[in-house]
């Protein structure tokens, strides 16, 4: 490889144990471990970005990561090298050679969240750390009746925290797909959407399971998402049951997968 | 509830963070904690007996375990009791009332285990307490092929290490189930029998996945369970592949449920 690459990675970890995917002093994150391995394979101290950001116990099955290097790995090489230090709790999947002005941020075109509601009257041990847990009864077909409301471009401030929307100025965003499905005793909510505003897919699922529970009408959801009250929407489901699923860009990495 | 009552529990735990099921002095065992839970609850000093033991990090969706106690409270108290003393790791998911001399491993008729078989190129932290990762292609029919050499009454002596064959005594089991299905990456093997000798289930999974990577032909492994030399079969796969699904008595404890 001829050195001053530009490598992007696909990463799958368990958010558990971390302080969220972003680099914190004095907290372990996903990004200082990734950093870590990178600086044991290379040598190079390496800054790299991030896809999308996750919060703290959320957890992801394909984040997407770039840095540059002048290290002459093979993607393949990059895949064995960083598994090899990095911790059990994070992997990478894949790694390809990408342009050397792609952005792994602004050209996302969507990116697909999941959220496992563990739909049970007894917590499950071997779920816990992957789910939140709901007891009574949900009717999944008025949380699909609701989800019809998030499809396409619309302003979601009700979904976020007023000192949040302040923060991200623009809170329109266009929502691709919004479902949830039961498999079990578990129900799997995916949205996938352009980009998404801080804790909006964990407030969306809140305010879902109230309708699901019966609190709230399919129309009252319908009008929360039009309102636009910041911090309307909620309560903010925990983050263990959230998972960043994958992240889309209008170009394939076939080459130089794993 | 009179006293002197025997109460059966339904058990489901992450078996990662225990070294195995049954009370081990100085080592934190789920014998341990539920006797520990059970003391918190009702202030006795209660023994448990479990239906089928577990070795250290290996997990249970359905652990049925017994006690009998003097305490007045009704199998759902038994349940919220137990729950809000026991460790997030472990759950009691049912209660029921049962005879005075129902013997919780004597009367069970079948014990079913799950073996979990991550088969990608990629390590993957979301799994990886709970499955154990072969990276090479699997062949699932030959597997299923062999899986049927186990159905029915045979001695099992070449699944079990020797110094275990001699313990055993009667190395002759029942098996009523054995067969591996696919789901995307993951291949789950289920086995089910009267009773299991120790390892019993991780042995033939090592088997079974050198019959797969096609490194033993199904009539070789014919041969294995013809055999009947202690300790021929294995490599013992690892544990925490390794779930006990449920086990099944004669009757049923429909009355006093959750």
């Amino acid at each position: 490889m001829a050195s001053g690459a530009r490598i992007i990675l696909v990463v799958e970890y368990d958010g558990t144990d971390y302080h969220g995917s972003q680099y914190q002093a004095n907290a372990p994150t996903v990004q200082a471990e990734i950093e870590k391995a990178l600086k044991m394979l290379t040598g190079e101290k390496t800054r790299i970005k991030m896809a999308s950001r996750t919060d703290a116990g959320v957890h992801a099955r394909g984040q997407v990561v770039a840095f540059d290097t002048a290290a002459a790995l093979s993607p393949h090489e990059f895949v064995d090298g960083l598994n090899h230090f990095l911790p059990d709790d994070i992997a990478v999947k894949e790694a390809h050679r990408a342009a050397a002005d792609f952005d792994v941020r602004r050209m996302a075109t969507s990116r697909e969240y999941r959220y496992y509601i563990f739909n049970s009257p007894a917590r499950s041990p071997l779920r816990q750390k992957h789910a939140c847990r709901v007891e009574g009864e949900l009717n999944l077909e008025n949380m699909n009746c609701a989800c019809r409301a998030l499809i396409g471009r619309h302003d979601f401030a009700s979904f976020v925290a007023s000192e949040e929307t302040a923060r991200a100025k623009n809170t329109v965003r266009d929502v691709f797909k919004a479902e949830a499905a039961r498999d079990g005793e578990m129900i799997v909510f995916t949205m996938a959407a352009s980009s998404f505003l801080p804790h909006q897919v964990r407030n969306t699922v809140g305010a879902l399971i109230r309708v699901g529970q019966g609190r709230m009408t399919v129309e009252e959801f319908y009008d929360l998402v039009a309102d636009g009250t910041p911090g309307l929407a909620g309560p903010t489901a925990p983050a263990a049951g959230l998972c960043l699923e994958r992240v889309d860009y209008p170009v394939t990495f076939e080459g130089d997968a794993l």
